[in-house]
């Protein structure tokens, strides 16, 4: 097996580190990567300024098999990806032929230069559109940096169109056990059920529901065998504790 | 003035990656953050894996004024936080003695290791502990490292407890101007304002609302005579395109 592709999510926006805005795009492709079986080893969140930009693609390009950007490719004087990106690749941005022809397709008359801009990618004939169901504007791949738009249902749609041309991996399966536990009633139990189980990364998430203490211990492993091996051992040790797990184990 | 002072947030979790929980302590922090002066840089989600801990931890607390961690302290195998922050600093990881004392009066008899886990620190006598109203088990300060929990209501309460010991700027001030109308109606006029107010940080966001466009510009600045000009003319913009702004202008 070799071994399982690697990612990165550059989410690019004032608007999230001034916290007026909730992203809502590493949930989605966070899950997205686990189910497709490519690790997301990190997200960074970066303002819309060019020298960070730059670095962060630069960076992250270089180590990580792909690169997902999300936000700052619209029509307004503060959508500088593109720039960006551009920059980081050292070529100039150009109006893509097929874009426009599907931009004046959808505007007509009403075609202005700030859509145009919608339609500007890196120069080169190795970036490829990421045409999508939700607007007539593109987001596009580089090499392995794929440019998405930042509204949620836009990004999503964006990825969607590309996830059938990524390296997937070997799928990362989660399940979960509940009960009303302390988890640092568990906590011995779950460090030794650790360490017999190196191949599951297990999970300890603790919770109020009801005034009560709740914990979630999470197991999520490519092998569902030890994932349900390892849940039954925790369910063992909520109910030693006198706490009956909400979910039946698996298995 | 002096150069406004500066932050980070390292949000550790693979929950947070794999898409099963949704972060919320970065729009409360970066929130705060612009209340007081501080700007918020950038924010990196990481995954438990020590060695990617301990790099984010020592490039950042090197490039910025401020880094607060959210998540892994808490009693299981899987919060190695402090693990991490204490290698991050060359130094030992003991029980901190005010900690401990603590702990025990709440838990008494019940205060296991898996709890004592969570009276940890790095060693050294220039560690603060941030002790909060939410729980028996602290944060902690070590130079410009501020450690909280990950759990959202505890991470506030202590960022709660040290946000009257950092030193905050002038405080970025925000306002905004909605209205239904497409940005790329408005993106040349809002290119020119940008251009006139270069003290201003000029935001468009664009959404959906009952299936009709609209664009919420934000003004952001220390500034705030300059923000009430700038929306003022980007209202005047807006009812340029027949579209009535939805609050009315400042000033």
């Amino acid at each position: 097996m070799s071994a399982a592709p690697t990612a990165c999510l550059l989410i690019i926006g004032d608007e999230i580190l001034s916290g007026r805005t909730q992203d809502a795009n590493l949930k989605f492709i966070g899950g997205r990567m686990a189910e497709m079986g490519i690790r997301l080893q990190e997200a960074r969140v970066i303002p819309d300024v060019p020298d960070a930009i730059v670095e962060a693609i630069n960076t992250c390009r270089a180590r990580y098999t792909y690169i997902f950007t999300t936000g700052g490719i619209g029509p307004t004087h503060d959508d500088i990806t593109t720039t960006c990106v551009a920059k980081a690749f050292g070529r100039n941005v150009v109006r893509d032929p097929e874009a426009v022809k599907t931009l004046m397709a959808y505007y007509g008359e009403r075609a202005n230069d700030a859509r145009l801009k919608m339609t500007e990618v890196p120069d080169g004939p190795d970036v490829e559109l990421i045409n999508n169901r939700v607007t007539a504007a593109p987001g596009y791949r580089i090499e392995n940096v794929y440019v998405l738009a930042g509204i949620p249902n836009i990004a999503q749609a964006m990825f969607e169109a590309v996830a059938p041309t990524l390296q997937g991996g070997d799928p990362v399966h989660s399940s979960h056990v509940d009960a009303f536990v302390r988890e640092s009633e568990i906590a011995a139990e779950l460090s030794a059920i650790q360490l017999r189980y190196p191949q599951v990364s297990i999970g300890s998430y603790p919770s109020l529901r009801d005034d009560k203490f709740c914990t979630s211990v999470v197991a999520r492993s490519t092998d569902q065998g030890a994932i349900s091996a390892v849940l039954n051992e925790v369910a063992d040790a909520m109910r030693l504790k006198g706490a009956e797990p909400t979910r039946p184990p698996l298995g």
